[in-house]
């Protein structure tokens, strides 16, 4: 297993990712949470959307939450968009990292943007044109990677199409994203393996949904096929665990459990990462599907 | 991943080890969800434990649930012992597979059998003769082999020790245990590479739980490592999820999912399975931790 990294980056997505389902909170209330988050030591924080505030009422307050994050500069900010006017707004928000979402199926693209997956990824020079003229960088995420709600199994071949054209137009780093929970280690380990030959050294991450118990499983099985950077959330925030086919984002606290026993470094601190769990669980009002969030860390001796 | 088994053998330890810590249930339930999760296709069900019933209330109906067994003939049913008198009385209730329980970490060891471990070791020829004599075979089962909740990580080195004098004491089959559901993949490929040169072609199997999110992730290991048995329980019985530090099974339902989407097949038919988890739900009477029942399978295409 000397094939296994030193060092994962986690990206934490709460803040999106994790409250885009709920009920919309405070400002005050994300602020705690982003404190919390932050503590952790985690050096990515995915902070909001800039997208449709009737679509995503939760995140609607993304202008707001932006002008607060200044104070935290030992923190890379991330915003996510959908269009390029959704990027003009998140450079306006001093945002410098901008992800820009397409999805592999037309399906889930139809559904989530109104454009096929061809168009959206037709799209992708104006995001980096807009994000490059203001200095700020651009992430692919190539939503339903593995499956689509509505289209079924996603041919890998759409997945490499979108890898390639985002590569041609000048990205600056890609990510596969496991939008339904669907992936299983084996089809993570070949797609990963198609996909890495095909982009140098332009940086590849990978994010999970722990719907049908294999996040974990399939973010060890990414990292062993050379992937160094995951998208996680505390308390595995992102959708009620107890509605059917909804699920959270992988646990920042269990990935961080699960790396550091493996000998991975992260920047995160298991005991902190549990403290924000704590917190998010108090912003949203309810339990959260993390296992560290009940359990705690093992006798470490 | 061209060294991925084509099969896995699943136990169901549902009846045993997914009941012990319940409130008991009547023999009508558990024959209800024996034949659920027969009708899964499984090959091997561990059905009870002849243990003490002051100790274990919930199997103390172990004689009357083994007098129900023999209708189900395509199924071998394994019962756990402590000691030579379990092995006894189950003998007696026409068990033939026989799992003898041995904590490779004193702590563990003393809490559950009141002996060290090397007392529990010395054991072993009895079991063996007991059910050697009535023609059933003994499986040893390794429990803490990764940590103790009282010793804390357990080293390698007494996890070995059992195995060498359980091969050299002529079991048939071998088994390590994450009872507390702390290991994770690395810490398993670690503990199987160095498990496997010691024990020729002996069966060697592994057993997990799920309570820091780890367990379809250390199983997923175990079988790039080379195991090909592990236990699994419906609806990932075992302990309540929402009472701190503990937690079940890994699901059987999950484990099929990840296996089937791996290449990996089992004789487990996974609408079956989760058919079965909803049995186990309603015996119990609570939630269960499995991600599929809740969420189903993915659309297959």
């Amino acid at each position: 297993m000397s094939e296994l990294p030193a060092k994962v980056d986690i990206r934490e997505v709460s803040l999106r990712d994790g409250l885009q389902i709920e009920q919309p909170i405070p400002l005050s209330a994300k602020l705690e949470l982003l404190e919390a988050v932050v503590a952790t030591g985690v050096r990515e924080v995915e902070a909001t959307a800039f997208v449709s505030p009737s679509k995503v009422p939760a995140l609607a307050d993304a202008a707001e939450l932006a002008a607060e994050l200044a104070r935290f500069d030992q923190v890379e900010f991330s915003a996510l968009v959908a269009s390029p006017n959704g990027a003009k707004r998140a450079i306006a928000a001093e945002l410098r990292s901008i992800e820009y979402v397409v999805s592999a199926a037309d399906g889930h693209s139809r559904a989530n943007v109104g454009r096929s997956s061809a168009e959206a990824t037709a799209v992708i020079p104006d995001i980096v044109a807009i994000a490059h003229d203001s200095g700020a960088t651009v992430e692919v995420i190539i939503a339903t990677a593995w499956d689509c709600p509505f289209d079924g199994p996603t041919p890998p071949q759409r997945v490499l199409d979108i890898v390639d054209a985002a590569t041609g137009f000048g990205v600056d780093r890609l990510a596969i994203a496991d939008t339904i929970g669907t992936a299983t280690p084996r089809r993570v380990s070949d797609l990963v393996a198609q996909v890495r030959p095909r982009i140098a050294d332009l940086p590849l991450g990978a994010h999970f949904h722990n719907t049908r118990g294999a996040g974990l499983a399939s973010a060890y099985a990414a990292v062993q096929a050379g992937i160094t950077r995951l998208d996680a959330s505390v308390g595995g925030l992102g959708g009620c665990p107890f509605a059917p086919g909804a699920s959270g984002n992988i646990a920042t606290e269990d990935l961080v459990y699960l790396l550091r026993d493996s000998g991975i470094d992260t920047d995160v601190d298991l005991q902190a990462a549990i403290a924000a769990a704590v917190v998010a669980r108090a912003v949203v009002g309810h339990d959260l599907p993390s296992a560290l969030l009940r359990a705690g860390d093992r006798i470490t001796g």
